[in-house]
């Protein structure tokens, strides 16, 4: 199916020579799909000049006059950066001409820019951001990642049906399982947003399968996990640091000297079979959820494999209408609400 | 210097066969140190039995008649369980006849009962649990752990006071440093507690380093990191979940065929220094703090070594007087309020 992805080829910690060797790869692998690059003209061109090897056809500029800074200030991105490349991009998927917008810039700038252009889905209180993490025998989807700090109890059930409808479009899944993130003591089980919460999933239709804990999140326990944006930023963060020192340690260890050397050198073959199963790289592509309208967010660090994963993964929710399953499930929410009140 | 340890030999989900091994074991290596086993006469007696060799004088047996269930609600543990093994050895500390207590058993039942028999510190509203995570270069202390899930600003400076006393102690760091855990998105650089907490931290004559993020755990940027019960719970549970998946997927790998298998082999010295690295038997041990007592809650399903950390670390906090240095900082927080009040 055809799909045309805006992208905001400055963004990110390296710009254009991360997105535009990902944006032709993705083009070559993806005989259906085209995109606009987004950006400054002799940024985007000089890179393009670097790139050996022709781009296929169906790529677009898109001039753009400024750049979202990494650190700037989402409000003054709004307010002083309407020519930036993240802004063009995202007004692409505002006019019709793209299907969806990916950015590798500043998470806070593309919300608010998002929200501002796109607006949010009737019933969305709150866009959310939700991103994939990698489980042992699977996957599964997490969100708010950062959006929304202070949430509420309604808040949450809106990330379920937001999250539940992300994995009924990528993953073809009728009824995707959701999880409430939760801990496990007794006495003290959750606080007081998260008991209403769960009465709301409960009673929402949803595949609700109650209470899971953070190591839940890595047993792929259920395919959606919904936490407040706090939470699932700490926990997503803390994972993500409990990785990196393992991986640091066994690397060290297989250079502490010449015999563990060797015999890192003959368990090359294993250790890339572990390194992608745990790559986070093939996770890369956050949805921006709750929108009018189709935003991926890339990890600001992505490299080219890792940011056409987001390209992917964006193209992949247009084509199966992510944001009409929301925007259909939140309305029979709404008048199962306004029956019931 | 001489230390007393009452041991509830019945926590956990190993009971006695756990416990009394590793008691026997502390006694070796620790001259200085007694022990009071308490537990049920027949079921300490019958692994005292099977234990080859010989028992160090300086253990002594305190009988019980109860024992608290791993998921027993903490007010039946309370209101019921009058003389079980935890009781009981809460009971010596509150007597002085031991200078901390050490369980494994249920974490809700060992904190009401200790808030009940050892009562809480002037000027804590709330104790919390504390724990050592590792880091690449060092380790981190955490609290709260998820005793509590809805906090206020100042009980998270309560914190900060408590951990960085902790480190204090078991560490000799005159100004350790603390941390207060939160998201990294700028536009929403946490919540309303959060930002207050950092207020009241930054006030308090504490070495305060302000805002760390989840992945800073596992760096050791600050000695001491604070956060509510949930937040830390959380991010515990998720950090254990990579860990295991990590360890799994290694050994998956490393099983796939005979040519990995061998390789296994030849890589157990490098293999087995990693897993030392990241063995979180070796933090085992966590502190209830805000006590007037030393309690420590090793993990359930710790083995023999593992729980002996535990009794290591409850010696000394105990002869490194935690809760003397909690409820002198304390105090003196307290004199000040009540100055500038």
């Amino acid at each position: 199916m055809q799909v045309t992805l805006a992208i905001d080829c400055m963004g990110g910690d390296f710009g254009p020579s991360v997105t535009l060797p990902a944006a032709r790869q993705f083009l070559r692998d993806d005989p259906y799909a085209s995109v606009l690059l987004v950006g400054l003209p002799e940024a985007i061109e000089a890179e393009a000049s670097r790139l050996a090897g022709e781009f296929p056809g169906r790529a677009r500029f898109v001039p753009a006059t400024q750049v979202v800074e990494m650190h700037e200030a989402p409000a003054s991105a709004l307010r002083a950066k309407k020519d930036s490349s993240m802004r063009v991009a995202i007004d692409q998927v505002k006019s019709g001409d793209a299907q969806a917008a990916v950015s590798a810039g500043n998470t806070g700038a593309l919300m608010a820019i998002a929200r501002f252009v796109l607006k949010t889905i009737n019933g969305i209180d709150r866009p959310a951001i939700a991103t994939i993490l990698p489980a042992l025998d699977g996957h599964t989807y997490v969100l708010d990642l950062g959006a929304n700090v202070d949430c509420t109890a309604e808040h949450l059930l809106q990330f379920g049906i937001m999250g539940a409808m992300l994995v009924s479009a990528l993953e073809h899944k009728e009824r995707p399982t959701v999880g409430l993130l939760n801990i496990g003591e007794e006495e003290i089980k959750g606080n007081e947003v998260v008991k209403q919460a769960a009465e709301l999933l409960r009673g929402s239709g949803l595949n609700f399968y109650g209470n899971v804990e953070g190591n839940d999140i890595y047993k792929a326990t259920t395919d959606v996990v919904v936490c407040d944006g706090f939470v699932g930023n700490v926990a997503l963060k803390a994972s993500e640091g409990v990785a990196q020192m393992m991986a640091t340690t066994l690397k060290q260890e297989l250079k502490r000297n010449l015999y563990t050397r060797l015999v890192a050198l003959l368990a090359i073959p294993a250790l890339r079979h572990f390194k992608q199963r745990v790559d986070h790289r093939r996770y890369n592509g956050a949805a921006l959820l709750g929108l009018r309208g189709v935003v991926f967010k890339s990890h600001g660090s992505a490299d080219a494999f890792a940011f056409e994963q987001a390209l992917r993964r964006a193209a992949d929710a247009a084509r199966n209408q992510v944001v009409d399953r929301i925007t259909a499930r939140v309305s029979a929410h709404l008048a199962a609400e306004g029956v019931t009140q």
